[in-house]
């Protein structure tokens, strides 16, 4: 049984996005460095983020909401309506950052593109994802583009049915282990995990979770075209 | 040529939605009544959410953010992180309140998936156009719900490419002129307007662009089965 469809994570996969929270996030804190210590508006930071994604989902605007209580919680409510603006900016310029693939994953796509059919599956917000695709110049080259809201196993289940793809024939690759690789092997289906340089504390995962399950790592995507062909190679035997 | 599939919009088509706008705006203006009159207010808000659209696109978080832009300009900065953190809660209000179907919907649904694939299409945030559908118990119902960003010739001719509908056997239903019918009826396809009883400025068109446009104009959803019977037996005949 040879693969038949190859889905891609876009944040930190195709593209750098953690750097860019990263940067905003450097900015903010020092916008509040009269209020607080970093190490305090950090934790601070991730505890309204972590609340308020029942509510505002994923995304640069959710983010930037959080940002925004942060500041007024953490200063008691002294921030100057100024000082909000400045923080509002910082969401507006992440919004704007240009799209900067990942090294080698251009010839990775250019190569697989030959033999596959690509999808993308990312979550996030429709509007920001969209807007990176269109930078990106990547968009063409996808069969589909899914952005979900959420990317649990049901979510993969829906996509594989909707293609009428068998979950053998199926390799989802991507940097989260939480989003991409355990939802996707839970189905029977192949994932690769590609770490990025960093990873949002939300996505880490306890160790003690990944006992005995199977996935396959590859350091970077140049090795996944290799990959894919012997996965192939190995199906068919 | 018979009607083979059956198209919604979401948002004050099938539930209360701009009531939940209006509401939000009217307490915004409340909280900013020592700065300025409610008319100006009013006119900068919009300007703020115009501005902001190609950067935010729609849904609460990117009006949560445009009131809190409009806030501190037209409080010079003034405003406190206090009175900010009221203008985040109402954006949170929005997002947690109750899915009010219009009268009419849940009949008019029920009696329609009896002979025709109904679809959902709605422009707005992923994130809470999932959360809404979960709150109004009419997921189930549909066969797909697309989520755009935009509702254009472009966004209507790529759904009924996947589809493989024949435009004349397509019908779109919803409250906006500007997304739900003229784009449409440019394709050749059929479109009900049922007109909601306000109508958000940025969706407003002017009546000039109507001239010779071919649609038709429901009063009321519950009317929806009947006239779809009748475009479907004058189809025939």
């Amino acid at each position: 049984m040879t693969i038949d469809l190859i889905a891609f994570d876009a944040d930190d996969t195709l593209w750098h996005n953690e750097t860019i929270f990263v940067t905003a996030q450097q900015k903010f804190k020092k916008l509040l460095a009269k209020y607080h210590t970093e190490e305090w508006i950090d934790r601070k930071l991730y505890e309204t983020e972590a609340r308020n994604l029942q509510h505002f989902g994923y995304g640069v605007k959710g983010f930037t909401l959080s940002m925004i209580e942060t500041a007024i919680e953490l200063s008691e409510g002294r921030i100057t309506g100024t000082e909000i603006q400045n923080v509002v900016e910082l969401g507006k310029e992440m919004l704007k950052a240009p799209v900067e693939l990942l090294d080698g994953v251009e010839e990775c796509i250019e190569e697989l593109l030959r033999s596959y059919r690509l999808i993308v599956i990312t979550k996030g917000d429709l509007f920001d994802q969209e807007a990176k695709f269109a930078k990106s110049g990547l968009g063409e080259r996808f069969w589909r583009i899914e952005v979900v809201s959420a990317k649990n196993v049901k979510t993969y289940e829906t996509i594989l049915r909707k293609y009428e793809v068998d979950p053998k024939r199926f390799v989802m690759v991507g940097d989260s282990v939480r989003s991409d690789i355990l939802p996707v092997i839970a189905l029977g289906a192949h994932a690769v995990h590609i770490p990025y340089k960093t990873t949002w504390v939300h996505e880490q995962i306890d160790p003690t979770e990944l006992t005995e399950k199977e996935y396959s790592r590859l350091e970077h995507i140049r090795l996944l075209p290799n990959f894919v062909a012997q996965l192939n190679g190995a199906e068919r035997a």
